[in-house]
């Protein structure tokens, strides 16, 4: 990190250069055991309650998009992070920055489209704050920040996906995706360039698919939201937080024609492409076909996959020498390595 | 409120087209029970624990001031929020927007401030997200969102300020302010505008404050802290949610000369300038010279003062006949009535 440097849109990635700037900066300051865990949502004990607390900042442009809008965007993206946590979210917190110039009917859309999809999500939204500022734009803007608690019940400790960790890959593991990639960072990336397509944001609550999995019984070992970043971030930060390497089959994640149109005409990798309605889990693998199945009966899990595996610690399936990577094994048979995010993606994808 | 209208600075100045808005967009769509209470803080019951939640964004300009920083505030704001409930502050999240160019070095010394009035308020930084976006200022910026956990225990319901309400004012109370009033709008304007003088904002943790009262055994009925809006607008919140009215005494609240000075030249009024570090509280008429003694031994409540009393629900002291609201007693033996704040305030204060 160069002190003496500035803060660019690549810091905003969710890639290396915000994972650089977290270390350097924010957690120098801020150290403690809750934040070291780096998880999407805190754990903490309150006398005998477990929470799970996540925050978020969102700053989408265009503020409404085809498959949603960032009323939408701010509940779901907070609380599928505390879903992933495995607690069950149960409040959300608003903080409104709005730029001088905004429509108040468009404000006023995008509170009622915060409000059904919070109540979808069965969360209480119990207080708030309102900043105007002058903007960039004359035609104003608007940020959310939403806050969200999510409550462990006692009896959770003994279900199935109660406690699931980024740090819970087992070697051998069988990984699963619940949808197609790049969705979300498609259609933000059409709206913004003016591409008419039919690409639809995948913005939406990952709850029908912790439940099914619940109620099939089936173990997760580790689960993760695919936002910012995309697939291949979040496979670095869980084999990293793990201590295992990760090898994905070329060709099995899902991804929709038009996206991946999109992605050959602009030269983009839906590997590393936002979502904002999409998980990644790992599972033993003779769970694997009852999870799968568990998964496509919900209507947002339809096309999930398995996408790959977990290898031990130091070894390939080449019996290589390795730190923790991620991996893909092509077609051919020959593995590439698949790197975290490097430089600034789409910034104000969330 | 007018949908077909735009958002302007007045929507974030915390007065009256603050409060429209609220109710007009706000309110309208997020209602629920706890929502619904309007207090700084959301008190939440969740198992047998309750706790307190407050959220608040902090988008003021310049981002280092004559007394504070927007760190240093970000940590303030929220905990003085959650003190207000009468809760112990605990656990604090960041959500941190960053504008391009904005200096990496500013950025780390804002984040030492911050974490260092975290220390003293005991609050622990658990979680944390990062947003980069290009502003309006190509040499950067930063604004930061805190939300505050704070908890009862479960003894503190029997303490003396457990259970303050903004609904708590009762007729004939003693109403206290813990200091001068306007010093970090002053020093906020000031450094805007290039005026140079010896103002500093009071930006600070009112913990002192509250511990002083409970240790003195003092029963608060009503305390809230006095930021964006000032004072006016504050009892005017408090004055309405108790079904009240307030007579102020001409003259009895603190204000620096230097502030008021500056007041003189600009001809604004204290009593509607945002203050970082003060609150103003009600008890019984006969706590008042206990509860002044307790607040006056702290450092930063040296100049609390008495200033004025809460009426019963109809009556002025002339007995006529009254909806709640604030009035200041002057000097000559009038009556003024002094209304929430109107208007746009001071952007970007807090």
């Amino acid at each position: 990190m160069d002190f003496d440097g500035i803060i660019t849109l690549a810091h905003g990635s969710g890639g290396f250069d915000s994972a650089d700037l977290m270390q350097a900066v924010f957690a120098k300051h801020f150290r403690n055991d809750i934040l070291a865990r780096l998880e999407d949502a805190a754990v903490v004990n309150i006398g005998a309650q477990r929470l799970a607390i996540s925050t978020d900042s969102f700053v989408v442009e265009p503020l409404i998009f085809p498959g949603g809008d960032i009323g939408r965007l701010a509940v779901c993206g907070t609380v599928n992070d505390v879903l992933m946590s495995g607690a069950a979210p149960k409040y959300l917190t608003c903080g409104f920055i709005l730029e001088a110039g905004l429509s108040i009917s468009l404000l006023d859309s995008i509170c009622a489209s915060l409000a059904e999809v919070a109540m979808d999500a069965g969360v209480a939204i119990i207080c708030g704050d309102t900043k105007v500022i002058e903007g960039k734009n004359p035609s104003g803007g608007l940020m959310i920040n939403t806050t969200g608690i999510g409550v462990f019940d006692a009896e959770d400790d003994a279900a199935s996906v109660a406690s699931p960790s980024p740090a819970g890959l087992h070697a051998g593991d069988s990984l699963i995706v619940s949808g197609a990639l790049g969705d979300h960072h498609a259609a933000i990336l059409s709206a913004r360039m003016g591409i008419e397509n039919e690409i639809q944001s995948d913005c939406t609550l990952l709850t029908p698919v912790i439940e099914a999995l619940a109620a099939a019984g089936v173990h997760v070992h580790a689960m993760r939201d695919v936002t910012r970043g995309g697939l291949a971030t979040v496979l670095n930060e869980l084999a990293a937080a793990s201590g295992v390497s990760i090898e994905l089959t070329e060709g099995t994640a899902p991804i929709h024609p038009p996206v991946k149109a999109l992605c050959g005409i602009l030269g983009l990798d839906p590997l590393y492409m936002g979502n904002e309605g999409k998980m990644v889990f790992s599972i033993a693998p003779e769970d694997e076909s009852a999870a799968l199945a568990a998964v496509r009966a919900t209507e947002i899990g339809r096309e999930a996959a398995a996408i790959g595996r977990v290898l031990s610690r130091n070894r390939r399936s080449d019996e290589t020498l390795i730190e923790p990577q991620v991996f893909l094994r092509t077609a051919i048979g020959g593995t590439r390595r698949i790197d975290a995010l490097y430089g600034e993606g789409l910034p104000r994808i969330c």
